[in-house]
């Protein structure tokens, strides 16, 4: 279903994103610059008009759906999301964990998905069937036998509903949550599928934000789903849960699945 | 009173520590391990060990502070204070935005500071009255002429009481909260003195997780206090706020204080 010229573009677009995404890091303007020339935006914008551009010439029958640019309908029944700054909190604040996330899917299910954090030169990929790769080695996900003894990620609890954030804060808990860590964005994902982090939960997440995500853990082996349990797809409510061990899905979904969207 | 001697020898102790430490990040062993073979504690301990080693050689009237080798009292009036791992969390979890905190006390307040990234190999250097550096270069606070436009870090809502995580959401709440990080340790008070963040609130903090930021932030133009205003010293009550802008000190302290420690 994917082909070996699928994850070689894949590999060109964050390369691409990357190139225009560097030289505005830290690049010196300041928080109150006006939105359109603050340079968050400049990246963001630069970073998919230049993904843009290579799919339409190279991918020219599959769908684009862009954060920035919104949405290309497609022929093929494949499509690209785009997210060109996952984190765009973290790029302000000069933190070098957020990332470039490509996915690619098929019938509205990603197959394919790529984590790149450019300024460390850092790259996670997933593919479907396939063990996901950091920067061409093989990870995976380690084994969690005990929530008590799970370390727990979520970027924020400012971006969770009050039900969804009791819900968090009761499966915090559970796990070891002296070791629970708060920011982190997509860079969390990664941090799972390489065996550091066994949970993360978040809500209200769109499209771009889950897609390249799903690949990425499960072909470490992990697994990914709503916040009941179901499948991510593009449809999905926006609550996020990804479980380095998949053997804990039942336990931490009876936990949140009464907050889901 | 800091002499050319001092801040070559916080250097060797910055570089010493961080060839002990880089091994040990994401070095696979999992979150289960036993404490005492646990990677951080490894990484802590014997980043600590060069670094007392180092000082007993070439500062040995000096005392020795060490988040884990505890106090070596000196003769010189002055202390090294060392957490050769502040953020365990956010390494446990695979992140390089912890950070190796070293700084130099006389008669009990911070004059040099030093916050290493050894893993990304960024550094930042701070000395009374003179420019921080960052990687060599000279790097400033930026103004932040309104807290309505601030962007606002802490480590994590876990680790206030109940009145300081009010105080803290009061203060959140005056800010541009949709830029609010989570997560980041003493790397937020990095990225305030390059001029990425306006302010930084914590609580709980211990002298070595604070006493090498101060001269950092106030070498870039920034100012360090408890949530009362008063000075940082090794008499401190751990809370801890640091602002870009001096001139958003009274403001922040008006709404802070009243949770201090």
């Amino acid at each position: 279903m994917i082909s070996r010229n699928d994850i070689a573009l894949a590999q060109r677009l964050a390369d691409a994103a990357g190139a225009e995404i560097r030289p505005l890091f830290r690049s010196g303007l300041d928080g109150e610059a006006k939105q359109d020339a603050s340079p968050v935006t400049k990246a963001d914008r630069a970073a998919e008009a230049i993904m843009r551009r290579l799919l339409e010439a190279e991918a020219s029958a599959d769908g684009i759906h862009g954060e920035e640019f919104g949405v290309k309908e497609g022929v093929s029944g494949r499509q690209w999301v785009l997210d060109p700054i996952d984190g765009t909190t973290a790029f302000l604040a000069g933190r070098p964990i957020f990332g470039t996330l490509i996915a690619l899917l098929v019938d509205g299910f990603p197959v394919l998905g790529v984590i790149d954090q450019p300024i460390s030169g850092e790259r996670w990929l997933g593919v479907s069937g396939r063990q996901t790769l950091f920067n061409g080695e093989p990870v995976s996900c380690r084994p969690c036998p005990d929530l008590a003894a799970a370390t727990i990620a979520t970027t924020g609890p400012h971006y969770f509903s009050v039900p969804q954030g009791d819900a968090f804060m009761a499966l915090a808990g559970q796990t070891d949550h002296k070791r629970m860590v708060m920011g982190g964005d997509c860079y969390n994902y990664g941090c799972l599928a390489s065996g550091n982090l066994d949970v993360v939960a978040e809500a209200g997440l769109k499209l771009h934000d889950y897609a390249a995500l799903v690949p990425v853990v499960e072909g470490a082996g992990g697994v990914m789903s709503d916040w009941r349990g179901e499948p991510l797809h593009a449809g999905s409510d926006g609550t996020v849960l990804a479980l380095g061990d998949p053997a804990r899905l039942e336990d931490v979904v009876e936990i949140l699945s009464g907050a889901a969207g």
